[in-house]
C-alpha cells in the first residue's frame, strides 16, 4: 500500500472533479450537447489566457500546439529569433529548422532569464525578422522571463511574438492581450490539471495578418482549418472528446478561486520551496529569476542526483523530476503547479529531508519543512 | 432522466473498464511504472494490428496519424494513387496536395469498393508511383474493401501500401502483415473502444526503407523520432498517458474474447442490422460490400434524414450518424462497431421503427427488430 504524490512540472495531480469528468460515458462530438461544451471550452479558455482572441484546441501534447504556432505563420526561408535558455526554448529551434526557417538563436546561460533589451538590439539590427520565439517558463531550468518587458520589445516591429506557456498558464500571470503575445501555446497537463493530450494555441490579429503569407506545409495542425471550425463550433477532426469536457470542469474550479488567488498561492508555494532549499543548504540553480511554477535547487556535491529522486519515487512513492540534458544528475526540480496545496510541499521537503538524510547529507533534519512552514504562516 | 445509447461509427461507447481507468489518478510519463504500461501497450496493439512491426502511438486523432504516414513517407513532387469512395478516402488525397505530392485519384462511386484489379493496373502503368493511399472501411459509405487482394497487388511493385484503417482495426480481420500493408494508420475511438485522442501507425520494413528518401517536412509527426524514443519504451514528446493507461485495459479486454470471437460479433451485429434495414424496406447503400462496422442504409423518398437522426437522438436519447458531404440528409449510419453487443442493435432498431412510424413512413411496425432477432437466434 504505498500512496503516491506528485510533484512533477507536468503531468500535474488530477482534482476529483477532473477524474469524475475522464470516467463518464463518451458523447458524439457532431451533436448540440458537444457543441455546448465546445462553446463553454472556448470562452473559458479565453478567461485563462486573458484574452479576446480564439483559443484554439488541439488533440496533441504541447509540442504539437508549438508546430503549429511556427508552420502557421512562417515559410521556408524566413528568418526568427529564438531564445534558448533550456531544453524547451531549444526545441523552438528544432522546430523551425525543420521547415526551413533561419534562426538567429539567442542563447541564455541555463538558468538565466533573457534580457528583454537583446530581444530588443537583435530586432533592430534585422528587421526581417519576422517572429521571436520564447519560453515563459523554462521547466527545464525553473526559470521564468519578463513577458511583459518582451512584449513591450517587440510590440513596434513587424515581428510576432510567439510564448510557450506550457508550463505556466493558469498557473502565473500571462495576459495574452495586454502584455501583447500574439501567439501563446500551452497544454492541458500543467496548470490546467488535466491529463495531457489537448494543445491551446490564441492568435492575435497580427499574427493572422502574418499567417497570410505562411507557406509551411500543414493540414492536421492548419489554423485555417481550424478557425473555419471554430465559427461553426466545431473542431476539423475528431476532437478528444473525453478531455475537453474535463477541461470546462477544470476551469470552473480556477473560476470558482479566480486567477489572481491562483497566482498568488503558487507565489506562496513557491517562495515556501525556496525558503526550504536554503534552509537545507541546496543552491537554488536560478537565485535571480525563479518561477512561480517548479523550483529547481543543486543536488549537493557528492550525492547522486538521479538516485535521489528514485528513491524518493520508487520507495517512498513521491515523485518530483532531476535534471534534464545537461543537467542530468544535477538538478531536483520540485513543480509547485495546478492542483498542488501548502501541504503536498510540506510533504515533499519532509521526504527530502529523509532521503537526503539517509545519503549521507549532513543538514539540520526538519529545517527544510520548518522554513516552509514559517512562510505558509505568514 | 433521459438514457443515453451510442451507435455511431466513433466515438463508440467506452466500456466500465476503461471508464474506470480513465478516472485514476495521473502518473508521471518518465518512470518505470508507466514505462512497464507502455511496453505492454506496445505489445498489445502488435496483437490487434496482426503484425510483428512497431505499432506507434501518437498523441493525435486519427488524421494526425494520416498525416504521419503521408510525410514520413514521400517527398514533395512524388506521384502516388489515392482511392477515393468517400469522405476519408478524399482525405488522403488533401494531405497529399498540402505536401505537393501528385495524386492520381482512383474514383470511385461512393456505395461501391474500389476493384483491387483497377490498382494494379494504374501500378503498372506509372512505375514511378510511391504509395497507395486506401481506406479499410469507409465510414461515409458503410463500405468495405477487399484489402487482401489489394495487398497482393501491390506487394512486388515498389510502392508501399498505406491503410486507413481507423474505422475497423479491432472490429473486422486486417492481417497487417500476412496482407502486406506496409503502412496501417488508426486511431482509439472505434474498434478500441477508448474516447479519441490517440493515433497509431505502423511501419513495415519496405516502409522504412522508403522513409530514408523522405522529403517532406516533420518533426511532431517524425517516425524517426518515434522510433528512437521506442527503443527505450518512451516517446518522444509528453504522450497522452491516461488515454494509454486505459487503452490496456482495453486490450485486455479484447484478449479475453479472442480476436476471431471479436470479428464474429461484429459480423452478426452487421447481418441483424442489414437484415432489418431490408425488413424496414430501407435500402442499402452499399449491397455489395457492406462492412460489418457501420450499416449505411437509405432514407426513404420523402423523409427528412436529419430530422430522423435528430429525433432519435434530442428526443429518445438513441444517436446515430447521418450522411455526411454529398449524402447529407440521405443515408442513416447505424455503427455496430467496438462494445456493442446485440441487445444494443436491437434498441437502435427498435427506436427507429418508433421515429419512421412517427415521420409517416409505412411499414410493419417490429419487422426491423424481429428480422435482426432472427439473425441472433441461429
Amino acid at each position: 500500500m504505498k500512496k503516491n504524490y506528485l510533484l512533477t512540472p507536468g503531468p500535474t495531480p488530477l482534482p476529483a472533479e477532473v477524474c469524475e469528468a475522464l470516467a463518464r460515458p463518451i458523447i458524439h462530438h457532431r451533436t448540440p450537447q458537444f457543441q455546448a461544451i465546445l462553446k463553454e471550452a472556448h470562452e473559458g479558455l479565453k478567461y485563462v489566457y486573458q484574452t479576446t482572441s480564439n483559443v484554439f484546441i488541439l488533440a496533441s501534447s504541447g509540442t504539437g500546439a508549438m508546430e503549429t504556432a511556427v508552420i502557421n505563420f512562417l515559410s521556408p526561408g524566413d528568418t526568427v529569433i529564438t531564445v534558448e535558455g533550456g531544453k524547451f526554448g531549444e526545441r523552438w529551434t528544432e522546430i523551425c529548422l525543420a521547415y526551413g526557417i533561419n534562426c538567429e538563436v539567442l542563447k541564455v546561460e541555463w538558468g538565466k532569464a533573457v534580457d528583454p533589451k537583446d530581444i530588443e538590439k537583435q530586432l533592430k539590427s534585422n528587421p526581417k525578422i519576422k517572429a521571436v520565439f520564447t519560453t515563459l517558463c523554462e521547466t527545464s531550468t525553473g526559470v521564468v522571463v519578463d513577458m511583459q518587458a518582451i512584449g513591450a520589445a517587440v510590440k513596434d516591429t513587424s515581428a510576432i511574438l510567439v510564448v510557450d506557456a506550457i508550463s505556466g498558464l493558469g498557473a502565473i500571470d500571462l495576459k495574452t492581450d495586454a502584455w501583447n503575445c500574439d501567439v501563446v501555446v500551452s497544454g492541458s497537463q500543467k496548470g490546467l490539471m488535466l491529463p495531457p493530450g489537448l494543445g491551446f494555441i490564441s492568435v492575435s490579429p497580427k499574427a493572422w495578418k502574418l499567417s497570410e503569407t505562411s507557406k509551411c506545409p500543414k493540414y492536421y495542425f492548419s489554423l485555417k482549418a481550424a478557425q473555419k471550425a471554430y465559427e461553426s463550433t466545431d473542431t476539423p477532426w475528431t476532437p478528444a472528446i473525453g478531455l475537453i469536457i474535463a477541461l470546462n470542469d477544470a476551469i470552473k474550479l480556477m473560476k470558482q478561486d479566480g486567477l489572481e488567488n491562483i497566482f498568488k498561492r503558487h507565489n506562496k508555494m513557491a517562495d515556501a520551496t525556496r525558503a526550504a532549499m536554503k534552509a537545507l543548504g541546496l543552491e537554488l540553480f536560478s537565485p535571480t529569476a525563479a518561477s512561480d511554477v517548479v523550483t529547481a535547487a543543486k543536488v549537493p556535491a557528492g550525492l547522486d542526483g538521479e538516485k535521489l529522486v528514485k528513491t524518493m519515487r520508487d520507495i517512498h512513492g513521491v515523485t518530483i523530476a532531476g535534471g534534464q540534458s545537461e543537467m542530468k544528475g544535477k538538478l531536483i526540480r520540485i513543480a509547485h503547479m495546478g492542483y498542488i496545496g501548502e501541504f503536498d510541499i510540506i510533504l515533499g521537503i519532509s521526504c527530502l529531508e529523509k532521503v537526503l538524510a539517509q545519503m549521507g547529507y549532513k543538514f539540520q533534519m526538519g529545517a527544510g519543512v520548518k522554513a516552509a512552514e514559517e512562510v505558509f504562516l505568514k
